[in-house]
């Protein structure tokens, strides 16, 4: 079977973890945010815009200061956020035809469903989460548990809307993924290596 | 680490299949109506009777008539699907002490959670489902899809209820189990043997 891996996940469930340690332990590629700088080379946005489009509500006015130019001429009917989507969507869709990979985010799921990629949903508790925050990003550890878990749930609600604007699917939804991983109380690189198992 | 799985299912996904195969894989014992028949040995209630409690709204009333008696005297607070359950959850503890083994259903991951089992919970597209409901059970080939979707959903309902009622939490949420695999579109013995990799 290819090796084609798809990550999406709640914030702070440590998906973008288990997504390098698999793609390290299968020796194939991984594409986080190698997608994102992907996209800036070829269109007129920085990686933060990308980013900020990618993260915010799809239907949301941007604000056009924060690109590097202008849209294109050539397609004034697109708003920019639908232009990145499918210039993302074609990066991804050459990404897993080069070769092997691991995406993480992005509706990947969605967009190369044709390939059958192993689809992952990385979850956990809320405490888990939390803790797992404060472990990878020194500028958590000035915020409350209160602030931390509002600002997690706030990531994942964009996750999700953006995640249902382009699918048209619920973002979580069991049915969307072949495996729920719940990382709750566990190591990453530990389920990385069972997970890796299902290639041998 | 032990080798103490539960399944939770939604009806139809092959929950159950899953359980056997698993259970042949790693040779370990494999209870689902056995802790039926051990129930009724234990109280005075027919196998059927206890199915019936469990494939139902906890809190409706159950017809006595049913039964093989009345209940206990010694216990005449306890309603009589409060006792089964309780019957049912020594019973279940007692099976995992003994070895390791595959416990399909019945809140099984509620009730071992001191002891870290794998929890899992099967489901599986509703057309999937159907399909393997037919392919399963001669009696179902008489039944329309919308039948056979509206008997899947209602005995989907009872479990949730069942589940929700006795552990007051919510029946198929991803965090209250370490995988959630979707078997829509797979071979069963398939998904089986990777699960079973993850205990070499």
């Amino acid at each position: 079977m290819n090796k084609i891996i798809t990550i999406a996940r709640e914030f702070g469930s440590g998906g973008r973890e288990l997504g390098r340690c698999l793609a390290e332990k299968l020796q194939i590629a991984y594409y986080d945010r190698e997608i994102l700088s992907e996209i800036s080379q070829r269109t007129s946005f920085t990686e933060d815009y990308i980013q900020q489009v990618v993260e915010r509500q799809p239907t949301a006015p941007m604000t056009l200061g924060l690109s590097r130019g202008l849209v294109s001429q050539n397609a004034p009917a697109l708003p920019q956020n639908q232009a990145i989507y499918q210039e993302q969507a074609s990066i991804i869709r050459e990404m897993a035809e080069r070769s092997d990979c691991v995406l993480v985010g992005r509706c990947a799921d969605y967009i190369l469903r044709e390939k059958k990629p192993l689809r992952l949903f990385v979850c956990a508790e809320m405490a888990s989460r939390i803790a797992r925050c404060r472990l990878v990003e020194d500028e958590y550890a000035k915020l409350s548990d209160k602030e931390l878990k509002a600002k997690i749930l706030t990531v994942d609600r964009h996750r999700a809307r953006y995640y249902e604007f382009y699918t048209g699917q619920t973002w979580g939804d069991r049915l969307n993924y072949d495996l729920t991983v719940n990382t709750t109380n566990t190591s990453i690189p530990e389920i990385a290596g069972l997970i890796a198992k299902l290639f041998d």
